[in-house]
């Protein structure tokens, strides 16, 4: 692995050169061309206890132009490589489905599938430790929407994250290519639905309590996920975590808080271990009273599994979700609304947030 | 129903109003409170072949306090519509699930699920004609992307649509409260997929074909079929539709040009009859030689169904629907870049929006 720079696009491109400056020298030498690609199998899929996130552990795989099996997928893998580099090279990014169609045109021919190309994607991240987004290959989903005293550089163009109208600035699906130029919020206040994002934004709890209001939309793209880890890292804001009290919602806390096991060889850039969930929690609902719906079977089901994830080991996590199993209710963050609108903003999150 | 003004707002306040003074005179003359509202079953929706959009005929039903079957829903209406003034009056918005939490402390009691609550809104948009946007209720879902040479106002905000960031400008929820300041764009390019509008916003397309590219994410959300309505009317701006070329991509231009069913008392509103679709056709599947999927069997099914709906009764229509069932084939906006990433922006755009 090369020295790593501040600027990962240019990391990325020197990667991909001594990765073609290795299948010279192995032609050279006379030696088939092959590389080392970590395995993404469940087994070598860890549970990392101090760094507290899902990680690859030690176990790689060869691929080389020496199997027959392989050469095809090998001479892909060269091929989505070297058409990364065009991307960099040209400033560009595409779809991981543009690559999938771009890929017809190639001289070893198109895959039968995009899982495929997708999957030779994956290849070259976690040989490279790169993120695609640095190879120029942009995810479909949307970034979050953020409103606060945030202001970023993307090119040349400056946006002020209150000044991007009420919907707020949109995270790019390319994290790498935004620059942090300014932040006067003391946090960052992360949130399940637009629906909670509107009625911050409205209420003015940004400025209250000097937030970054994101909205996860359900579960957090790529993108945002990059942007609360880089909050936390380089901004150096705690990160709060409000969702809905259910089993979906505790989900989608914890992708953001310890990463998913799918992207284990990426989670480093994308985990916040520090970012702290604040409810809604079973505890949340007996308190307030609040509105609820009954667990479904799946709920049960997911809650128990929950119970045995290494994630959710801490004692509150494991508190919490004994009592849901316990009360058999779930609640939504909107519940709070039946105490009026602006309960959530002026009773709630500032508990919640320790601003009381 | 009121005269109108320039502020829908302002208009829905005075509906508000009237509709109360109406219940108080009934009690004042000793009748039962009661009103009338559009009936929204499907006896009573018709496509307009002038209009060329769905909309309700005449057919009108009574709710009456003075029935005991109706007189809780009767109640709840008027709480809806007496939450809905407090909106207006203190200048906020809530969401349709805000509402249903809230409703929990009127004293009518709450609603036994959203559906209900929902179907009240409904209600009270079509007796009035308003939208519910208007009344101060924002729909969850986000409203589309925007790039290009537009400047809007939203409240005391400013927003240039090519300085919020490479994620464009996103529309609110409530379009009602967005006014159009300054357009240099001389047609609206409506596409299905972030992916595209990410294509067309980096090769620059929106500056080449001085175009607001719009990103209708999928089936376009109602703040986005009221922008293009409103990009069309107040701005006088050719709309283009750029879909995938398969039954969902035909469904998501002609919910924009001619309105769902659904939505029939509000169509003349949102449906944007002179937007022209661009395609993919079952003829550009063939003529570029695109990537293509075959047809499964849901998507025969449905194209059969659109050969008898009325909105796709015109001869272009039907011939390209007619041609997709006989080569059974479907393609994806994205299948361009088979020839290259800039093809769809340097070659099948221009051709098709008559540029060449």
């Amino acid at each position: 692995m090369a020295e790593r720079s501040e600027d990962p696009r240019k990391d990325a491109m020197e990667e991909l050169k001594n990765f073609g400056r290795d299948i010279l020298k192995n032609i050279k030498d006379k030696e088939p061309p092959r590389m080392k690609i970590p395995s993404r199998s469940t087994s070598n899929i860890v549970y990392d206890e101090d760094k507290r996130f899902y990680s690859l552990a030690g176990k790689k795989t060869t691929r080389t132009a020496a199997n027959m099996r392989q050469v095809k997928k090998f001479a892909q893998t060269l091929c989505a490589a070297d058409f990364c580099k065009d991307l960099i090279e040209a400033g560009k990014s595409a779809t991981l489905r543009e690559m999938y169609y771009t890929s017809e045109g190639w001289p070893t021919g198109g895959f039968s599938s995009q899982d495929r190309s997708d999957r030779v994607v994956e290849d070259i991240e976690s040989a490279f430790e790169l993120k695609r987004e640095d190879l120029g290959l942009l995810p479909e989903e949307d970034g979050a929407s953020i409103f606060g005293d945030l202001i970023v550089r993307e090119g040349d163009m400056e946006v002020e994250a209150t000044e991007a109208g009420r919907a707020g600035y949109t995270i790019p699906p390319t994290m790498s290519d935004v620059e942090f130029v300014e932040c006067g919020a003391e946090r960052v206040l992360a949130v399940e639905t637009m629906g909670m994002y509107h009625r911050l934004v409205q209420e003015e709890a940004w400025d209250t309590y000097n937030s970054l209001i994101v909205a996860l939309k359900g579960q957090p793209a790529r993108a945002t996920r990059r942007f609360l880890k880089r909050a936390n890292n380089d901004l150096g804001l705690p990160v709060y975590l409000f969702t809905d009290g259910d089993p979906f919602g505790f989900h989608i806390a914890m992708v953001v808080i310890s990463g998913s096991a799918k992207l284990a060889y990426i989670n480093h850039e994308l985990a916040v271990p520090d970012a702290k969930f604040i409810g809604v929690t079973a505890s949340d609902i007996e308190e307030y009273k609040l509105p609820t719906d009954p667990l479904r079977d799946s709920d049960i089901k997911r809650l128990k599994q929950l119970l045995d994830d290494p994630r959710y080991s801490d004692e509150e996590w494991q508190k919490e979700i004994e009592k849901m199993l316990k009360i058999k209710k779930k609640a939504e963050q909107q519940a709070f609304s039946k105490y009026g609108l602006e309960y959530v903003v002026e009773e709630y999150l500032p508990t919640k947030l320790g601003l009381n």
